[in-house]
């Protein structure tokens, strides 16, 4: 049985959702960020950078989204999540999510996060300030060079649409204006009447 | 013939000693981040995010440290650069190197690339003066729960270990004391007298 240690509003939902399209077993562990339970000395031994996602299987942790939805995909291979046989394919898979994880949610973390990395409650509202711009930026490249259509590959679904979904739902939140980005939203919402993501939205609000 | 578009001292030059581990056939394009070419209309083809490394297949480009490095995995498999029948090992490799390309790696841009994320002087400022305790903090971690040794992963030289030595060569200008990292400096050292290692800085330095 696979357990997922997530909290709500969190980039965990894209490895929620994909364990939902695998048919895996799993069950869910909410850490209530407010309470701060992800610095807990019980969660940093499951993942010391006391951060979710993390998806604790038979063998140990993983963390990070991108090898998570990555590892459900090859685990879970009769589910058709990514290209597994094909390399090239399989890598332009990987640079979509690892693009959301590493620059995407980045701009993002700096309207909430900015502690991570600067000290000056000044230099934090400045941070907050450009959110707008740095994430509406990330978006308008998704929107016109990188989102196919009608998934994130083309023709298939593919671990790349629920981690989209999750990101495009803090949009309104970071103060973007989404009417720049019709696809996006259009693809946010075909997402959101999926079941996988029905349920797993219901889940974590239960 | 695999294209890799690189800059000088940038995360490109883990690819670059990833393609000669797995000795693949390769040519460089170097780009000169002085005079911004990764901004001119010619490399926004290849990569619209204006970043390296890029890296041309026969099939189109390719981005994106992380998944370079798993595509030079599976498309060299005798190389062995990652365990790759292996879901679980496999997701520890993408999982320490999805933390060096957006923890790490993101908090030492925070030295140069600050206008990504403000715009106020004093703000960039205010980064640089946090940038060597949260470069610090990020290489405890793996200094004390990552690196197992004498490679990241245990025994195996995976694309792990040139994704990591080519971040620790950023530790000194990022003004960490690296006297606080035995076991990551042995590891650069390590790494330092790779031929593979070798042949990259040389070709980069010509």
């Amino acid at each position: 049985m696979l357990k997922l240690f997530y909290a709500p509003k969190t980039c965990a939902l894209a490895t929620h959702i994909a364990l939902i399209d695998a048919g895996a077993n799993y069950e869910l562990a909410r850490l209530d960020f407010g309470a701060e339970e992800q610095r807990k000395p019980e969660y940093l031994e499951v993942n010391p950078k006391g951060r979710v996602p993390a998806l604790v299987t038979e063998r140990g942790p993983l963390t990070e989204t991108p090898a998570l939805l990555a590892y459900i995909a090859q685990r879970f291979p009769e589910a058709a999540l990514a290209p597994l046989g094909d390399p090239f394919a399989f890598a332009e898979v990987q640079a979509f999510n690892s693009y959301l994880c590493a620059t995407v949610h980045v701009a993002h973390a700096h309207g909430r996060r900015g502690y991570r990395w600067v000290d000056e409650p000044e230099a934090i509202a400045a941070m907050q300030r450009k959110l707008p711009a740095s994430v509406t930026a990330c978006f308008e490249l998704i929107e016109h060079k990188m989102l196919r259509g009608p998934w994130v590959m083309g023709e298939s679904y593919t671990i790349c649409d629920p981690y989209l979904f999750t990101v495009a739902t803090w949009l309104e939140g970071d103060g973007v204006d989404i009417s720049k980005l019709p696809r996006v939203i259009e693809h946010r919402e075909r997402m959101a009447q999926r079941e996988s993501v029905r349920q797993a939205l219901a889940e974590q609000a239960s």
